[in-house]
């Protein structure tokens, strides 16, 4: 312990500290592998010892990924909130920029997440990327104004946001290219795109790529 | 140990005994969650006893795992060659009426695989996977007739596979529904539809297009 006074070691309430530890775990979890960050790593960016950092997470770095884990999933799912005011495909633009903005702050730890095979990934972690998707697709039947989505356009909506993952890790894999602007406008064409395929066999679909016509431009596919 | 003949202990050869003990593990890891399969399910499946197992197998259960789904994998990337005997979009369909039987045909240890979070994941079961994705994508290239595919259809190409990934999974969850026909052609114009919002912005995509436009009628998007 060193003798310097750092702001770390205010004395904060129970909640406070424990939030501290989970800002200082995400933060190192998404810029770096789940296996190259270690306890030692979280108590030295919080500024605090590795003792007491098991004092709240005695459970250690799985418990502290999972709770990183969850606060991450927490912040995405907010990213997925957009006031009602515009156009359906116009929040689907907003609402990507901000999910776009979320995979290039927690990069590196994104890719690891969904990439797999990683020694802290469990039937826990795995659920809480389940919810986050789950979550992203009740956001879009919202979004769309769709109250009881049938089985094609749940599918198609699932199929799509397994393709803006994808398109996600490719993303960071290239440099982050094409610039964020023109990557969510691609993936919302094609949104339009295979809504309209998904339209020419199920009615509900159809009526919903119709209001959105109305709604606004409908990019031609 | 039985008294009773069966055909599992006619003298084989190392490499049929090894043949054989892979396929009764595929078998079973095919239609059982990874972590419901004992080295003990394996040897009965195969008419063996279990030190013959281990003796085949030292690794145990995790080294039979992950030679099934090397297995798997292999089997896999056969499905995706086709003679270029017809339009690329036909032969597309028929890879994929392969894949669908793929996945029908191991439908919970495919779920079980992509579905994450299995205790067998390892970086090496995952590199597997990537490795089946890298082909079907070099597969589709060269149904395409594509030798250097730039990065927007890279990308398309990419986020197509991951969206065929999720609509089998959903398939599975869906009892197998729509018919695998009627899903494998939703799944080719949903191909053409993102390929064509592509074209907008690289003339390559745009290109391959037209091509496969003069190949064969495109489903209208």
């Amino acid at each position: 312990m060193t003798q310097s006074a750092t702001p770390a070691y205010r004395r904060l309430s129970v909640e406070e500290r424990r939030t501290q530890l989970l800002a200082a775990a995400l933060s190192l979890f998404a810029h770096h592998a789940p296996e190259d960050v270690s306890l030692d790593d979280v108590a030295e960016a919080a500024g605090v010892s590795r003792p007491l950092v098991y004092r709240y997470f005695p459970g250690g770095k799985q418990q502290l990924y999972e709770a990183a884990l969850g606060s991450a999933a927490e912040q995405l799912n907010q990213c997925f909130d957009e006031p009602n005011e515009t156009s359906a495909l116009s929040r689907l633009s907003r609402v990507l920029d901000r999910y776009l903005e979320f995979v290039d702050q927690h990069d590196t730890g994104f890719a690891a997440l969904l990439q797999g095979g990683s020694v802290v990934e469990t039937k826990r972690t795995t659920s809480i990327v389940d919810g986050v998707r789950r979550s992203a697709a009740e956001h879009i039947y919202q979004h769309m104004e769709v109250s009881e989505p049938g089985a094609p356009l749940r599918m198609t909506v699932r199929m799509w946001i397994a393709a803006v993952e994808a398109a996600s890790l490719i993303w960071l894999d290239n440099d982050k290219q094409p610039p964020p602007a023109e990557l969510r406008d691609w993936l919302v064409e094609q949104f339009v795109a295979v809504l309209k395929v998904t339209a020419g066999r199920d009615p509900q679909t159809a009526a919903l790529v119709a209001t959105l016509a109305a709604d606004a431009p409908v990019p031609s596919a």
